[in-house]
């Protein structure tokens, strides 16, 4: 099948970009309101985009709490969504309002951080603290300001759960971390394979 | 363990930050120089980043040649990496200079796009045809211009392999996405699993 994504001539009903880029790394980040409400949501538009130094991106749909808290207090935690964890990562998607701690929300328990103010979750074996670094807007082909922008952050401190670590190394396999798809559809990586460089 | 990324006081080895980051998915770029020379990469610092349109995102280290190309042709392909061409894929991330046509080191078979001029990959079963918006240079907490750079464009054609296609959505696992972590790992998925919304 082959459709034209500019005239929406997708003939599937639901639209399938989200189950065609994947699986995609959960950024389950934490924020805190100038008021010090806490706030956690799952992102899936998320990746690492620079290794030396370490810098996270995240794709906000609109003035979302994460991007406004962000914004005005500069920091936030990008906790490792696991298959654990799975459930309560699900109950922090939900819309609610920006009064909401979406911790308590899920019966998550909170870990103040080290480096940054906002908490980490407590069950979680990965917490990057992040020093926020720029907002980028996007623009389609057509010049259009689109609805999305991208928060970028730089990691400042790592949290890893010694579990995790296995002769110098991360077996990441261990955190079972839970990966997005499309539609309700999510994969949990329970087995790495390697492959040698070229 | 904690440690302080901002003073690179990470007591393992090796870096963890791209064992802590994922699974991460695999935009394998197709792209044109100027003078028709074809390139063919993978990146795992890519994502989708805006549904409506569909947008994509990748981080360049450095001026590679996926980057110099699609800021002077304006056009790029993100093919599907699967495990039955993971072999394939890794060859083609060998540093090779300009000149050198990856599908052919690779042995791979090129088919025509639809609607933009680099070729896809014809064993992939999802090709992304990608027109360029913008380029994104980022900068450290330290206002620091970094080697990393992002590259976005919006998804213009969407080519599906039919086998791929169950009762009007993707099954994605059909298709043996595979996926980066650290140092030399990968997983693949092989089966989703459902959670419905809060």
């Amino acid at each position: 099948m082959f459709y034209n994504a500019l005239k929406n001539e997708c003939p599937l009903q639901i639209d399938p970009f989200k189950a065609l880029v994947g699986p995609r790394p959960i950024g389950w980040i934490s924020s805190l309101a100038p008021d010090g409400t806490v706030n956690l949501a799952p992102y899936s538009f998320f990746n690492g985009v620079c290794d030396s130094p370490p810098m996270v991106v995240f794709s906000s749909a609109g003035r979302k709490d994460s991007i406004e808290n962000i914004e005005k207090t500069g920091e936030f935690v990008c906790n490792l969504a696991t298959w654990e964890l799975r459930d309560a990562m699900n109950v922090s998607s939900a819309a609610v309002g920006s009064e909401v701690d979406e911790f308590e929300l899920a019966g998550l328990e909170k870990i103040p951080s080290t480096m940054v103010k906002p908490p980490r979750v407590a069950g979680s074996p990965v917490a990057l603290e992040c020093r926020y670094t720029q907002t980028v807007p996007m623009v389609g082909v057509d010049g259009e300001t689109l609805k999305y922008a991208l928060v970028i952050g730089q990691v400042v401190g790592v949290y890893i759960d010694d579990s995790l670590i296995v002769n110098e190394r991360i077996d990441i396999a261990k955190a079972k971390p839970i990966a997005r798809h499309g539609y309700m559809d999510y994969s949990v990586v329970t087995e790495l394979f390697r492959i040698e460089r070229p």
